[in-house]
């Protein structure tokens, strides 16, 4: 999985994904302490991550293991709300 | 998913797609203002994308999501056309 | 799907693909006017792609998704051979 | 599959993965000799793998293919503690 | 699919991947002509390649579509041992 900052939101009335009101935010890929890659991607959400929340991402057929993403063409969701990072036993990032 | 403005067609008579009057696209991925990145892919389009829109894309097993690609050799499928995307709140793409 | 061109063959007698006489294409991926990347993978060809032919690859399980390669241990086949290609209007590619 | 140490935890209250108690690592991909690539990852760890220790990592939907995360919308876990490295005969890294 | 040439051996008693025995190789990825592009994975080796040698890898899911990989959290195997590539014409490879 890799880390993420969400940045912004993405609408598309358009779509071919059949998931109703499907909420897609923009992320910023992102280190272990927060800093953003400017590596960016959209992925679907389902957990309620905020704007500025470090998120946890699945990328892949990974991201159509949940009820609401199965069987459906998405190939990345958000799958966890970091809280916090330790990196040599120092916390690099706190919620 | 990554976002793409969609820049030509390509076309390919002999092919193993099994996919009738199967529509490519020429896709420049982008940044989220629109701005192209020079790299570039093709994607199977079933949504009606035009020149010059920004859309979303699924890549990898996602792609097969779908009625019309459903186990058909495909790993790039346009999912969405963009309308609006924010960043920190800021309107950095509209339609 | 990406752009290839197809610039020679490769030979492995011992093999783990059970495909009877498996045709491997070395490909150089490349750009829509069918300038070499210098970016090489090997791709299984089943519609008969020569040399010198710009090409259409799909990657990853997409690779499965024919009679030749369902169940088979391959992440890259040529799903088409390229007639034309168009960027902003112009033709950039012909076969 | 791909070289990582283990450098951090990660730890993420609010989930979407449906797996109890998941022990979430912050990995470091790495060279065989254990250098870091600072190129970092977040993994599931099943087989209890400490801090600094060099694994073996799997991606994608191989990350799926084990009793705990089967069906679980996870693409990236350790699947080995590497004890031995060796490179043209040379032994570069010993656990 | 990609070429790589077998550099080494990879060592890991405590394993999640339920393969008895299984034979780790360390492999460079590597031009047609077998420079390496000092760019390291793992892979699964059951065809018996040996050092030296040049290899074409699969990779993702592929890499369980043979019977001792089937159902296993495995996404590189060695699936040949290449005896010969030509470029454009001529041979730049040959076992």
């Amino acid at each position: 999985m890799i880390l993420g900052t969400v940045v912004g939101t993405v609408v598309a009335e358009r779509r071919a994904d059949q998931i109703e009101a499907a909420k897609y935010l923009l992320i910023d890929q992102c280190l272990q302490n927060g800093t953003g890659k400017n590596n960016f991607l959209v992925a679907l959400d389902m957990i309620g991550a905020g704007p500025g929340e470090v998120v946890l991402l699945s990328q892949g057929s990974a991201a159509r293991q949940t009820d609401l993403t199965d069987n459906k063409p998405m190939d990345a969701i958000i799958v966890g709300i970091i809280d916090q990072i330790d990196e040599q036993g120092t916390v690099v990032y706190k919620k």
